[in-house]
């Protein structure tokens, strides 16, 4: 299985209304692809200092899963609506994981 | 519980070798902190376009736990050894689970 985790820093502008919508967005957008086998999204929590503003993280089978995710055009629309517009910086990463799940 | 991800930008010099050590330090450091529920860490599989380097993902019961595994001194260690000459850029986010595991 593949755990992929992303961490995003907002352009100046976004609002916690933004975030908000963001991640009502991104978790009914998880509802519908099957794919995902478990997902988490959300504003970080800045329990230590000098974090990025939000992150993602995913678990799928493998990177066909991976890329019916974040191909799908779901995941598409979200990035178009809201996502896309608020990202100053982006980073991603997939790790091997033998076995997982959260939620 | 929470899940903690960190993704890593390497500066230039950076070796296939070093990353393979951190990745054996931090392996042998997780296993001797219990507050670390699950624990993954290694370079990024690159299955997508423009991902960063080096990626880490870790779940722990709470803050208190948090604190417990990053101010560990086999985590600062490991951190004055090798992982902190290698950073050029990291971004952390920790996200709230109700539940989780991998491994």
């Amino acid at each position: 299985m593949i755990l992929h985790i992303a961490t995003f820093r907002w352009k100046d502008g976004v609002t916690e209304a933004d975030v908000t919508e963001l991640t009502e967005s991104l978790m009914r957008m998880a509802a519908g692809i099957p794919e995902l086998r478990s997902y988490a999204a959300g504003p970080n929590l800045h329990l230590r200092p000098a974090g990025a503003d939000y992150g993602v993280a995913a678990i799928v089978d493998d990177a066909a899963g991976l890329d019916a995710y974040l191909d799908h055009p779901a995941h598409q629309a979200v990035y178009e609506q809201s996502l896309g517009r608020m990202i100053a910086e982006r980073a991603a990463v997939q790790l091997p994981i033998s076995q997982g799940s959260f939620e």
